[in-house]
């Protein structure tokens, strides 16, 4: 208790030097408005994100257009002149979607548009074919295990927010097998619907249960199926999926830097995933998080600003389905990550940009916020109380500060995971206000004169 | 131009008749305000086009979907006990799209969702594959006709508005042929898309031009092809479409009536039309204007109103694919259609109503302006200066005033002619308040002393 309380009072102090902290922004002030409007000078990153994704398409983990993609990225980055650019070695899941479909058989026949789910088994050649039990939630398949067995469970649970829906997608299989279900479908986790189907990452199978295939099909026909089934009309859906894992594949985390001047082995990385589902371009999800992270990299070099410490792009692979990317790099620079002042993450589009949300102690959030100040000329200077990122999670464990940029989310889960996750829904200027957004940060962190403080032993006890 | 002067002031002196005018919302207002409650009572009209969507799907002309879907009505109409419900013969063009795909070979593979356009022909089992020459205009077009020949011409025109854009979609195939193109494709006439096709109808062949096909692709993918186009890159797509004209096939157009009292001859005619194209449900385009209308009906019924003159519900056949709906109607009632007070046709959505559009003469201007007014307490008094649709065309031609139900627009191309129109973008209170619009609107003009007024010869000459 003595401890915690002597902690929460370093803490404080750290947090609140009013007059150093302030001084931060100050002596940024010039170099940020530097790098904010050499930002916007044209759309060259807009290009290049489109070339990516054009070229390239999606980029699921095993796949040949990841690796070409990445091929690509580390070609250009070497063009860029960058420092130190390289691939990482990573094994990766290689699960493959097969030829799919659903078709409702009665009360009528209807093909289903869906995607089976990442880590799902596929089904027999000739399919699956039984009746469906319409949920809207776990507790309505509990209440209802009786009339579960041998049947194909549709969980019919309407968009809330995304971590709350995304639990039927999630466990949606796991649960229904433990009721004798045969298969599984998801109401597809979305706000908005053009009757189309969002794919995504199940659970991992547990070693003693069924192995039942899972798929999502879309609003639309998850709330059709759920009112013939309020009718007391029987339904009968055939689901063929061939879906199946293959052995591990080889792949890469993608790495460039500007190193530091004078504190080379500290280091700011930031990066998004250059995997993506198999599914439209994993434009926003997540090419433009990588597209903004490198191309901050290339704005500072152009700008002749080498900071005191290294900054890190790291784009890394397999997010989607395996997160082997952010693990493996926790591992290969386990010796490094005390040296590891901050990783920020931008996975969530490459949207008008907010600010971020940070992760780490009370005395570095009083600096990023006093940083964030710098960012407030283009209206992304809000710091949320939380940050982080699939990729970085493992570093953060490890004790590194996190971040996630944040933008307008409005419209990220109506492209999420799916078709229309494509180019055309980003916008070069709000691109080019990420790419600033992440620039400033990741140059004032890793060039101010304080190394950003980690929470303290004591402070964690809190 | 003596006649005209005379003609203008006849009309002048009808239009203006503020006493009488006013009279007519004043006669009404307490009966408008019953009808406008009853019509919000319950959700009864939304669960009845919930059960006609989802029991039938699309019907398109010629499909047992839309006949079945026909039959059903006619026995729900006579089980409501409305009068002389009956179908009335109709022989209908039967294009079927059979199976189809398009793939995109070059610079890389990616599949291309796409529609067959209504009345194109297919291409040969193998399918045609060509190189795509991607134009934004017919300008365009024909300033690169050399580049056509033996191409697959790709028309990327951004929606403007559909009266604007869709001329791509009608005249693509027939123009492009003109240059020597093999096939055409279409960028989807929408301002919305999740990579979502939409299809609808192309013009007629022209008897001495090559017939090629045609279908839409994605916004997403249109875009797309312009960039690897505008790279310079070489673009291959290889289209397949079974799409054939089968031999005209019989159906219907649903017709039932409140007999009038005093007046049984004049007829206030009004409706939505029963097909739809071969995607999605057609619950917005058109179900919900067909039940929309029926229900206006059945509300009277319930109400206790017969007005002086009959009120007539048509459900046309084939408005999506030729019309022939509406032109028999016109053909079967010729002899009638001067005792044809008024038509109207709910073809936009049944999302909340704003008023109507009109077409006629001043006179009865002046009278629809004076009735609208019981429409304001629900926001849906405006009276456009323009009205008509689809099928009252034929009838409107032979002088029968002609009216379009006004809606909130906004969102209506997102769907329309694709897999989206489900009836979930609907909502029920919307739907309850065209029902009110409608059955107000046709009531009063089918119960006022006066019938409305028809352009006079003079008048016309204007």
């Amino acid at each position: 208790m003595k401890f915690r309380l002597i902690g929460l009072f370093i803490a404080t102090m750290m947090a609140l030097p009013p007059t150093a902290a302030a001084q931060i922004a100050d002596s940024y002030r010039e170099v940020a408005g530097r790098i904010i409007a050499a930002a916007q000078a044209d759309s060259a990153a807009f290009d290049r994100l489109a070339e990516l994704t054009d070229k390239f398409g999606h980029r699921l983990s095993g796949s040949q257009s990841l690796e070409d993609a990445i091929d690509w990225v580390l070609t250009q980055m070497t063009a860029d002149g960058l420092d130190n650019v390289h691939g990482e070695a990573v094994i990766v899941p290689h699960w493959v979607r097969g030829k799919e479909s659903a078709r409702l058989l009665s009360p009528r026949t209807q093909q289903l548009p869906m995607l089976g789910l990442g880590r799902s088994v596929g089904t027999p050649f000739w399919g699956i074919k039984a009746e469906v039990l319409v949920v809207g939630s776990f507790d309505e398949l509990s209440a209802r295990s009786a009339e579960a067995a041998g049947k194909i469970i549709l969980y019919n649970a309407p968009f809330t927010s995304y971590g709350e829906t995304v639990q039927y997608r999630w466990r949606g299989a796991v649960e229904g097998a433990k009721h004798g279900a045969v298969a599984v479908l998801v109401r597809s986790v979305t706000p908005h619907s053009l009757n189309t189907p969002h794919t995504g990452a199940m659970s991992p199978y547990p070693d003693d249960g069924a192995k039942i295939p899972a798929a999502a099909v879309t609003v639309e026909d998850a709330m059709l199926m759920q009112r013939m089934a309020d009718r007391g009309e029987t339904l009968v859906v055939r689901l063929k999926m061939g879906a199946k894992m293959l052995p591990d594949a080889s792949s890469r985390n993608v790495v460039a830097e500007i190193t530091g001047s004078e504190l080379p082995d500290e280091v700011v990385v930031m990066g998004g995933h250059i995997d993506s589902w198999d599914v439209g371009q994993g434009a926003m999800d997540d090419a433009g998080g990588c597209v903004a992270a490198w191309e901050a990299l290339i704005l500072l070099k152009k700008l002749g600003l080498r900071p005191r410490r290294t900054v890190r792009v790291v784009l890394w692979t397999n997010e989607e389905n395996g997160l082997m990317g952010g693990r493996t790099y926790a591992e290969t620079h386990e010796g490094t990550l005390d040296k590891h002042v901050l990783a920020i993450e931008s996975d969530g589009g490459v949207f008008k940009p907010e600010g971020f949300g940070f992760t780490g102690s009370d005395a570095a959030r009083a600096m990023i916020e006093d940083i964030a100040a710098l960012l407030v000329p283009i209206e992304a200077g809000t710091i949320l109380s939380e940050g982080g990122g699939a990729d970085i999670g493992p570093i953060m464990r490890a004790g590194v500060p996190g971040m996630s940029l944040s933008v307008n989310r409005e419209k990220y889960f109506w492209y999420h995971h799916s078709d229309a996750d494509t180019i055309d829904k980003l916008d070069p200027h709000e691109l080019n206000l990420c790419i600033a957004t992440l620039a400033v940060m990741a140059y004032v962190v890793a060039d101010m004169p304080e190394t950003l403080p980690r929470i303290q032993p004591e402070e964690e006890e809190l």
